[in-house]
Formats: C-alpha cells, structure tokens, sequence
C-alpha cells in the first residue's frame, strides 16, 4: 500500500505498533509495519539496551521513539526535583493508597526498585538524558506524546533527519505542533487508549487531515482490525497509530493476567480516569477505580504528582496479579483502548500486523464493488 | 451505490435523513436519501398532516417515521397521566428553573401551549395513537428510539410490510432487538447527537455489524460527510444514519440563532447531558449547562420528568432566542453531535444529501488508488 506516511518512512503498511515492549516493536517491524517504542518509561540505560536490541532485531528497517518531552517542566527544587516533588504528596493521599492496598491484602514491595520515571523525564536533565540516547541511534522518526516539542527537540530532528510527530486530540492542538515544526500528526480519538480528549476518531480524523496540509496525518483510537484501518484511510488519514492492539500480543510485557482481563473484556469496560497519571487516560476499569470514585476518597493529585504517588503501588498490583494473588486480580488495570472488546486472543504481533494490513486490503477492494 | 440497506428501501444511496422537519425528511428522500421523521414530538393530528404533506411531496419514493415507543410505560395515574407525573416533580426544581428564566430574563411563556408530548408518547394509549397514525401512511421504516419495541408494533410492521429499525449503542442491546425481531440496526457511536451511550462509531460499529448477520446496519454518530461515509461502509454498514447535519440545512425548522450557534461552534464545544430528557443526551454546551452544574443546582429528574419540568422553559428560549434576546441567546442549544465542528453554512437538504453520495464514492474511488 502507498500513503503518503509509507512514503516517508519507506515501510510497505502505514500501521504504526507503538509499544513499551521492544519484542512488540521488532516483530511490527519486521512484518512490515513501523514499530515505536514508548521509552518514557525506562532510565537513559534501559533505553540504549532497548534500542540497540530492537536494531540487531529489525535488520536495517526504519523504527521510531515515543518520548514524554513537556514543553514546561515540573516545578520543584531543581537540584533535588524528586525528592522535593515527592514532598508535594499529601499524608492523606499517601494513607489513601496505603490503605488500599492494605484493603486488597497487596503484598509487600517487589525487589525491582521504583524509577519515579514519570517525574525524571519531567526534569530537562531526565528529559535531554532520553533525548540523546534516542538521538545516538538510528531513528527514523521521533514522537512527542506531551503537547508540542521543545524548539532543540525540532531542530535536531531536522539535522539528523528523523521525522518528528506528535499526538493531537483537538484542531488548536494540531495547529500547535504545526508552528512548532511538526512532521506527522497523530489524530487520537477518545476512544484510544491513555491520555485522550473528548473527541472521537471519526469526528477528529478529518478534521486534522484538513489542517495538515501535505503532512501524513495518523488515525489513532478505535483501530485494531484491517476494517477500522480502512475507514481510518477513507477519513484521509495516512496510515493508523495503534497503540491497544498490541497489549494482547505475546511479545508485550504484560502479565497474562492483565492479557486474560483484556481478553474478557467488553467495549463498555472503559473509562477516562486521572487516577492513574492526573490527567484523564483510558484504561480497563476494575476494583481501582470504585476506590477512587468511593465517596470520602481523595481527588486525584495532577501530574507528575499523582503517578509518584502511586507508581509503586502499581507495581505491587502488578507482580501480585501476575502470581495469582486475588485481590490484585481485581484492581489489575492497564490503559487501553474501547476495541479491547474485540480481543478474543492473544498473538503473536508480526500476525496482527500482516492480517490487518490484509484485511484493510481486502476490504478496500470490496468497498470498491459497492460502486 | 448498492448495499443491503439500498437494497431493502429501493434507494439510490444509503443515507438516512433523520429530523423532526418534514421539509427535510421530503427533500432527503427526493435527492435520493431515505427521510425518516422524528415524530415524537407532535400530536396524532399534527403528525397526520406532516406524513400526508411528506407523501404529496415524495411522489412515491420510500420513507419512514422514528417514534419514542417505549417497552415500559411512565408510572402515574393512567386515567390522568400527565396530572401525575406533573405532581412527581419536586417544588425545588419547578424554582431552579423559574430562577434559571429570570436571571436570564427570558420572557414568558409563547402563545404556542405545552403539549407535553413525550409524557404523551410514554403512556400506552399516546404511544398507540401516533402508531395508528404512522401505519396508517405508506411508511416503508419504523424505528423505535427508546428500548426494543412491544411485541404489537413488530407484529403490524410485518404485516404491512415496514422494515422496523432501531438504535443501538452496545452489542447486548443489538442482541436484545434481534430476540424483538428488528430488520435493520442502527449502530449508534458516543459523538452522535441526542441520547447516545459512550462506545464511539469506530468500535460500535463492526461489532454490531458482526452481530446482525445478514440485517443491514447504519452507522450513526460523526457522519456529516462523504469521507465519513466512506468510513462508515469501510467498517461494514450499509449506509449511514444521519441526524446533526440536517440541522443546519434551511428545511430545518430550527430558528436562524441555533443554526447560527452551530456555525459558530467547534467540534468540542457539545457534551453528553442529561437536563434535557432525563436520559444522558448530547447537545450543544451553552449557558443552561453551566446553571445546571453549578453547585448547589439539582440533579436532573428521570425521564418522563425531566422534559416535562423543561420543555416549556425551552419553548421559551427558543422563542426568545429567534427574536434576539441576549440572555435566551446564552442558553439556547438544541440535540447535536460532534460533527458540528464541521458546519460552515445553512445548505439546502437536498444539497447536502447528493454531495455527500457523491464524496464518498469519488473516496472510495481514490481509495482503490492506494493499493
């Protein structure tokens, strides 16, 4: 297929497996899609690891970055930005999850220690570490996923030639990252999956394809099968930006549990919630959220405050839920999109990836005979 | 175009032209669409007289009618049901509303008197009423807006040979209308207008589709043009359901203030609320929001309630709002999707309908194109 974005990238389907797991970017990859790697969450040398494995995988094809670079960065002591952050949190909130973990019966902290990666990358220094890792590989393509990039970020993507995009969820947005320089906008709908606004990939679609000029504009939110992938393309979009597909994958780092949640899963078993980042993201809603929305319960602290206060706890619902633990199976929850309705197994990426590009295939040419 | 929806209704294209105006519904079909009339908000009589002048203008071509049947009927007095239900709404909210009236200074009530309709079509007898009226035309599509429909309608539709249609925005529902003997379901997405769940067309869409087997299924919610038709087709209806963007054509009985607002309006600019109907509804965010979500207003009755408590302060509004008035130009708003976004000027219906037929097929043309 040829797209305006196949075109750019030099990649045989316009379908983009954005993903934390570096398995999960290599297999898209290799079958011919454009594999990025959500890197926000690893430490400048889990980053390098992860990328110079992905390039010994992927054997010269063109793969991307997803980073979460903010335009301003988070106010605290610059010099001691975590700590100095971390004392923001109030007792309250820090009783709250205590107690609900306590509620559950959670055990006790795994061995792997807390990054507090969230906040890093939300210090220059966290945020520019990241930078130059990605920018020491090979990258085709660089993505922004917190408002529109810094000016350095722009500047060196155009020196190294790596194109630079960036997620949009509403018009003023788009024309946002457009004066910043933008390549390759993301139109995600609220029914993607983690951070989204209100406005729907239907409605949404379009309307930043009109924006954008001559620049490939991607469909995201609502995409997980060949025929979603071919209304994306009939609403001008220049290939999808999948994101939930994947998380039901065998080569994505989730625990089987999560994946068995996912796999049960209906299209109304989704909400936006602040509960998880403190700012509203899709997710799988579970046991956790009727914590939060209980009457008494604290309001969600805002970003990078909220995720530092309760990454930890995450990870300890995680570990327990993956050991079978039942009250970690009730709260267990990952940011997800609505077509987790559409789950029915899990599969290996590079088949999700050659069936939905067929499928789109296949049902473009029948769309044809309608005519 | 050819699709089983075309196919059922012996129409050239597969929109549907929902609106509660007649000059609409008659223009819809004459350009080749499908006009279905919004018929619960008129009297039997009044409703008589529209499908008799639909038909005058029509000459022969398919249409059809969409009522507010619903499976349970208003609890109240039967023998003086609207008396009763009236007598159910709290002395608080008969107050908010009159303070709601004056801070806005809206004069009062027109001559035109309050029907109070919908409690009107919720009682047995009113609902049955506007039935006899509708089979009493040459209608070729019922559809029910409000649950699955009573045993009887389906029957006398099949009897006089009317596909019967109804929306639907989760699968249980769609497997619900099915078991009632629907013909054609109406996949309705979150960013629709008027009462819609939270799935978006997106997702909802192939689901239904995959579970209607060989019924035709319209896509409703985010199609204003023949790109997003092209996507609805994409997805795997056969046609579309359209209700918003005959909203801003110049058959709409809408005064030119509301249109004027939908001109003016970003596709952010609705929200899904429940102050009109009692039922989560999605309209154009204005003024009347804000006083409604101000602390210490109160919450929204159940439908039939809330539209009675309602309906004559918007009559008010509307009317006031036509002549000028300041304060009703703040509250006015009307049932609208998030397409709205895309409205640029009041377009003759007939307009709209043939350049949307002819987008989609020049899209799905160029769609060909990227194999």
């Amino acid at each position: 297929m040829r797209t305006a974005f196949t075109e750019l990238l030099g990649v045989p389907h316009p379908i983009v497996g954005f993903n934390r797991s570096p398995g999960v970017v290599a297999e898209v990859t290799k079958a011919g899609g454009f594999g990025v790697l959500a890197a926000s969450a690893y430490t400048p040398g889990e980053l390098d690891a992860q990328l110079t494995w992905i390039e010994q995988q992927v054997g010269g094809r063109p793969y991307g970055v997803d980073l979460l670079v903010p335009e301003k960065f988070a106010a605290g002591d610059p010099d001691n930005l975590v700590a100095s952050l971390r004392a923001q949190i109030p007792e309250a909130h820090l009783a709250f999850v205590r107690d609900l973990l306590a509620k559950y019966d959670i055990p006790e902290a795994p061995a792997k220690p807390v990054h507090d990666e969230i906040a890093a990358s939300l210090s220059r220094d966290g945020a520019m570490a990241l930078l130059d890792v990605a920018f020491g590989h090979r990258i085709s393509l660089i993505a922004n996923a917190l408002g529109t990039p810094p000016a350095g970020l722009v500047a060196r993507a155009k020196q190294q030639g790596v194109a630079v995009a960036a997620l949009v969820g509403q018009a003023k947005h788009a024309r946002r990252q457009i004066d910043a320089g933008v390549d390759v906008l993301i139109a995600q709908g609220t029914e993607a999956g983690g951070h989204t606004g209100t406005i729907a990939t239907m409605v949404l679609t379009p309307e930043i394809v009109d924006i954008a000029g001559e620049r490939p504009v991607l469909a995201a939110g609502g995409i997980a099968s060949g025929r979603q992938m071919a209304a994306a393309l009939a609403l001008g979009a220049a290939g999808v930006w999948c994101g939930s597909v994947w998380l039901c994958s065998e080569e994505d780092v989730a625990n089987q549990a999560l994946k068995s949640k996912f796999i049960a899963a209906g299209s109304s078993d989704t909400l936006r919630s602040p509960t998880r980042t403190g700012k509203p993201a899709r997710q799988l809603r579970t046991a956790w959220h009727e914590e939060w929305e209980r009457q008494g319960s604290p309001a969600p602290l805002p970003m990078p405050l909220q995720p530092m206060l309760v990454n930890e706890a995450w990870q300890r619902i995680d570990a327990a839920a993956q050991a079978g633990h039942e009250g970690a199976l009730r709260l267990e929850s990952f940011f997800i999109g609505q077509v987790v309705g559409s789950f029915d197994a899990v599969r290996p990426a590079a088949e999700i990836t050659r069936e939905m590009a067929a499928e789109c295939e296949r049902r473009i040419a029948e769309l044809g005979g309608l005519l």
